[in-house]
C-alpha cells in the first residue's frame, strides 16, 4: 500500500499502535494537540511539533519571510493553547537553500522573534542545515499547564454544545486568493494576512481551560470538517452541525460573493484558522457566554451539538445536508 | 550576504545573539549539545533536535529505511549522552513523498522502534506531512539528568587532557565508501554500518558525567577538527592534538591503505562517529582509566591537551603540522 492510499491519519494510527504499548500512566502520547508529561508537584509539560515544507505548506514567492517565521511558531502555539497551556520554550530546525540572502533570514527570524516575545517564549535551540530544494522548517514547542486544567479532544459528552472562539473560513479564503492568483485589493490582502499571520488563541484557551463548563477542546487546523472527526474518534461520539450557525466574517462573505464561492463550504472544509473548537455543558451556556463576553468584549459561537450516534451530520434549515469538499489530508 | 558565505556557525551566532537576551538563570539555551531547563527539586530537562534532509544527510537509494529510522534517533540520543543525560521522550516530524511504499515505512518505524526500545525512549508525538521532493526527518528528544551531573562544552580547563571514548574515522570511511561508490566487501560493509548505525554512547556519557575528573564533554558529530573548535569557543582556550595519538580502528587503517587515503585525515576531519569527546583533569588520568576499563572492558583514548593560547595545533612527531581538510559546515 502506498502512502497516498494509507493517508495521513492511517499512518498516524499505525505509528500510534506500534509505539503506545510502553507508555506509563503519567504520560499522554499521540492523539491530541500536544503530548502531555505530568510531573509530581509541578505543572505538566505540553509538547507539540509542526513541520512546514516549501511548496506543500507555503510558496516562498508569495509569503514574506517575516510571515513565514511568524506562522511557523504560531501553529505550534495554537496547539498548546488548544489544551489550555502557556507556551514556554521553542526549538527551531531549518533546512535552507545556500543561496538565501541575509535580509531574508533576518526577516524570517524577526517573525519568530516578534511572536515569541509577545508570548514570552524562549528560543532555546534547534538545528540548521542545507537544503538542496526548498525551505523546510520544524518547530518543537514546550508549554506548561496545571494538570487539572488541561483540556483534551477526548472529553466531549453527549448533549454538549459545539462552539468556536472565532469566525472560520477567512484563512481558507486567503489561501484561495494565493492559489488562484486573484487580483489583490484591501479585502484580499486582509484575508491573506489571516492566512499568513494567524493569531493563536492563547488567552481564550487559558480562560476556557479553567472552566468546568468546558469538556473537550482542540484548535481548528485542518478545518472543522476534519477536526471534528478527531473529537468523534477520541470521545466516541457523533456531531450534528448546523451550517446556518457557522460564524462567517463579513470579509469571507464579500469574498465568496465576489468569486462565486460557497462561504459555508470554505468555513467548514478549509483549515488554518487557529481559533479554538470546544464543547460546552449546555446548562452552562448562558453564564459562560456572559463571562466570556465580559473578558474578551466579544462572543463565542455555538455551531452544533454532540450526539450519541457516531455520525457526522450537517444540517441546513432543519434538513440533513452534505458538503462537497472533505477535510484536508496531507497525503492526498 | 548569502547563507553560504555566512556559514552554519555564523548563522547560529546571529540567532543566539537575537534570542539570548531574555533567558533566565535556570535555563541554558543555544550553544551546547542540548538546551537545559533546570527544575526545582527534580532532574533537569535536556532537549535537542536534529533535522535530516534527503540528498544532504543521506541517499535514499543507499541507506535502508531501517537504518534511516535508527540513525534519525541515534544522532539525538548522542546529544543527550554528550551532556550525561538519559534519553526519555521523542517527537518525530516527517515529510514523505506520497509514492512511498508501506514496507519502506514499516521498516523506517522499526528502526526507530528498535533503538528507542533499547534505551527506554517513548515516542510521544510528532507531525506527518507530504513532501514534493525527498524525505525530511526531524527528531526532537527530551532527556533528563541530575543538575549537578551535567557536563558542558564550556568547562574545559587549561592542562586538561583531551580524550575520546572510541576510535574515530570509521563513519567517515563508511561515507567515503558510499559517495565514491566503492566495490563493497565485508570491510566496506562494516564501515558503512558504522556510518548508518552509530551507537550513541549513553552508558559512557552517564558514567563520565558522574565523575569530577571530567570537565568538558560533547559528542563527535562534525569531526574533532570542527567539534574541538566548539570547546575552544565555549571554554575560551586552545587545543593541542597529537595526531599519532588518534585512535584508529584496524578497519580504518586497512580501508585507507587499500584506497590510498590518509587515515589520520579521515579520523580528524570526517564526522558522525558519535562517540564522546571529553577533557580530563590530568592528575586523575590513571584512576579514571582504570575504573573506565573495569566498567567497560576497554580503554578510552587520550589525544591531546587543553592549552591557554587560543590556538588549534596539530602535532605529528613533535612538530606542528596541518591537515588539508577542514571541519564540516552544512552550508558549504
Amino acid at each position: 500500500m502506498k502512502l497516498k492510499e494509507l493517508g495521513e491519519f492511517g499512518l498516524i494510527d499505525k505509528i500510534k499502535a506500534q509505539f503506545s504499548e510502553a507508555i506509563p500512566e503519567n504520560i499522554e502520547g499521540i492523539g491530541d494537540d500536544c503530548a502531555v508529561i505530568h510531573q509530581e508537584g509541578k505543572d505538566s509539560l505540553l509538547i507539540t511539533t509542526d513541520l512546514l515544507v516549501e511548496n506543500v505548506h507555503f510558496l516562498r514567492n508569495d509569503i514574506t519571510p517575516f510571515e513565514l517565521g511568524y506562522k511557523s511558531l504560531a501553529v505550534n502555539i495554537s496547539d498548546v493553547a488548544a489544551m489550555g497551556g502557556t507556551p514556554r520554550y521553542a526549538f527551531l530546525s531549518i533546512a535552507l537553500p545556500s543561496d538565501l540572502e541575509g535580509p531574508w533570514l533576518k526577516s524570517f527570524f524577526d517573525g519568530i522573534y516578534e511572536l515569541g516575545k509577545k508570548h514570552g517564549i524562549l528560543l532555546l535551540g534547534g538545528d540548521t542545515t542545507k537544503s538542496l530544494q526548498g525551505v523546510v522548517i520544524n518547530v518543537a514547542l514546550i508549554g506548561e499547564a496545571p494538570a487539572q486544567q488541561i483540556k483534551r479532544r477526548s472529553q466531549a459528552r453527549v448533549g454538549d454544545l459545539i462552539c468556536l472562539t472565532d469566525t472560520i473560513g477567512d484563512s481558507g479564503a486567503g489561501l484561495d486568493v494565493i492559489l488562484k492568483k486573484r487580483t489583490r485589493g484591501p479585502l484580499e490582502d486582509r484575508l491573506v494576512k489571516r492566512h499568513y499571520l494567524p493569531r493563536p488563541h492563547v488567552e481564550e484557551g487559558n480562560w476556557l481551560s479553567q472552566r468546568n463548563a468546558i469538556n473537550a477542546m482542540m484548535d481548528v487546523s485542518d478545518g472543522i470538517d476534519s477536526d471534528l472527526k478527531r473529537i468523534m474518534e477520541q470521545s466516541s461520539c457523533g456531531v450534528k452541525i448546523d451550517l446556518e450557525m457557522l460564524p462567517l466574517s463579513q470579509d469571507l462573505k464579500l469574498y465568496s460573493q465576489k468569486n462565486n464561492l460557497s462561504p459555508l463550504e470554505l468555513a467548514a472544509s478549509s483549515g488554518e484558522d487557529y481559533c479554538l473548537l470546544f464543547t460546552l455543558k449546555p446548562e452552562l451556556l448562558e453564564s459562560t457566554l456572559e463571562s466570556f463576553e465580559k473578558e474578551f468584549f466579544r462572543s463565542f459561537f455555538v455551531i452544533g451539538e454532540v450526539i450519541e450516534d457516531k455520525k457526522f451530520e450537517y444540517y441546513f434549515q432543519g434538513q440533513v445536508t452534505h458538503l462537497k469538499k472533505i477535510g484536508f489530508d496531507h497525503f492526498k
